[in-house]
């Protein structure tokens, strides 16, 4: 039934530790909401919709496990839980998208007069319920771009936009070459092993091994020179979060890669639901960047890889000008440019 | 008097092993030139021009430990050893330069009657002389390029192009930024780590450490995010080999950055001295590019990073089109298109 990364369990949340892949398939058991948030902050689990699927169920927990008895004392307490789950990734807008949808679940039960023992059940199933709409929507996301990948062609895919990177199964960006090989197409992934966090070799190198999808492990440096040579016909990521107007913030790197797309007239596509839409950021100058502790990229677990008290550059995140991008690919459709009019759109005909 | 990588002494050359940089200086005592080879390949010393040097001081021990009588049986032994030799690295041309300076070397000496032992000394004597005048090279590439640098700006750069890949002290690429430090500039370096090798983090941040020159190390991921924000005013990197028409093999990356600088309106600078331009290719797509044992890019020492049985790429160059090159600076002055034409004319003023 494919890969899961995230699960609710009576017990608790449980999480495939994605820090030990691929050498090491290890479930983590997270009983508190601040389990939660240090499981997303240490990325445990990455990726903007496994973010917003883990956020959900972190707010079910710290619901469940609240002790107290009046409806009110139950709302402070998920404010002071949905203001640690929101400190843990800032860029990851589906992180604050599921806190949006859990706190408006929470108010509609409150508002409805339900007691505490019904607003927590109500919680835990509204988080399941999106867990559940997400792996849906990757599924549309896989048949609508899988549409726009040709037969026997090479894709190449930046960081990890697959099944781990979302509530599971399909993926984004992987998602879309799950679809065209679902649809009978013949696809082979060049995957970027994506510095300093190395999603692409651990993680997309991973799960497409897994499914037997043909994959070739490249460094970063690769993309160009293979663009060049002809080996690749069409790029393929994912998004942490995007603009109103079609910028695309995503996995640092992500940007270089659309201007060597650019360069060499291969098309640009990204796909990601709905919750990855940040209608309230205009550009992607509104659209903080997070840095990440500099010895991701000055040490290999306890390999040091640079000299002592070196000064590092350690951006999370870039942003890709909408210009870059030939298509946006969420699980209403398939939006073009200009992206403005065309993601407003899907939303309102939502 | 600054980093010097290889030298020559009465027992045996000597290499500063740059594989343990930048944890450890250790330096290895070669007293074969199956050892020199052996370094060579297995990258004790990297760099085109410290290859030319090395492979000179391979052939001056060939020379030196052969125990025969005749000249002849001398000029049997020399084929040997530049056959061993030229196997090692195939795409650094200094290699190959450093293979045919010796041998003319060797042919005039044998030519002019000269005995076995004052054979041998003749051509000890010749690597030396490309030693330094390799030096010498690098000290004016570092003036005429020092001068294309304005104050207070900041320079990306690639790989190693240092003193540590070439006869030392100044370098190539690293040489123009010292020359412009030299010059009464503030220059800062940005330095991305280059994968799979890291020659980048070890080597050009630990070099420019030692010269405090200023250096930032990043991912080579994040060269994009920051030319976008207007934080690099000028690219300089070094070459393996250039083609008569001005097409730059380097390190695999470096097309990626000069599709960078361009998409940004930065400078593209080439820095390397004559002894790389090889003539008998016409463009890049004559230069070979080797491809490099898979387990660099899946591997860092013994930690996994990618999973069993992955299919890998891992071309160690690439080619950067003259079209994308705004200067290619060289120990004769600062060429500009058309390369087939200034380059040619340098060789002739030469």
């Amino acid at each position: 039934m494919g890969i899961i990364p995230v699960r609710w369990t009576e017990e608790c949340v449980e999480m495939l530790d994605q820090r030990l892949l691929p050498t090491e398939e290890k479930w983590l058991k997270l009983k508190t909401f601040n389990d939660v948030a240090d499981g997303i902050r240490d990325m445990v689990v990455r990726g903007a919709p496994a973010i917003g699927v883990s956020c959900a169920y972190g707010i079910a927990l710290g619901a469940k496990n609240f002790v107290g008895m009046s409806v009110d004392d139950l709302e402070e307490e998920l404010d002071y839980v949905c203001d640690v789950l929101s400190k843990t990734r800032p860029t990851a807008i589906n992180l604050f998208w599921a806190i949006d949808r859990m706190k408006r679940t929470f108010q509609k039960a409150k508002d409805d007069g339900k007691s505490v023992s019904e607003i927590k059940q109500i919680l835990i199933d509204d988080s399941k319920a999106i867990h559940e709409e997400d792996i849906e929507s990757q599924r549309l996301i896989a048949r609508f771009g899988g549409e726009l990948l040709e037969n026997d062609s090479n894709v190449l895919t930046h960081c990890n936009a697959g099944a781990l990177a979302t509530g599971g199964v399909w993926g984004t960006a992987l998602g879309v070459v799950r679809g065209a090989v679902d649809q009978g197409k013949s696809v082979m992934v060049f995957a970027d092993e994506t510095r300093p966090y190395l999603q692409g070799a651990r993680l997309t190198a991973w799960e497409l091994l897994q499914d037997k999808i043909p994959v070739t492990l490249i460094t970063d440096n690769q993309s160009g020179h293979i663009m060049k040579k002809g080996m690749i016909q069409a790029v393929v990521v994912g998004s942490d979060r995007i603009a109103a107007n079609g910028d695309v913030a995503n996995k640092i790197g992500t940007y270089m890669v659309a201007v060597l797309a650019k360069e060499h007239g291969i098309p640009f596509y990204v796909a990601a639901p709905m919750s990855t839409i940040d209608f309230d950021s205009a550009s992607g100058d509104d659209i903080p960047i997070e840095e990440r502790d500099t010895r991701e990229v000055t040490h290999v677990q306890d390999i040091q890889l640079a000299p002592e008290g070196i000064e590092v550059g350690n951006y999370a995140f870039d942003v890709t000008p909408n210009e870059m991008v030939d298509a946006i690919i969420t699980e209403k459709g398939v939006a073009r440019k200009p992206y403005i009019e065309s993601l407003r759109k899907m939303r309102e005909d939502g």
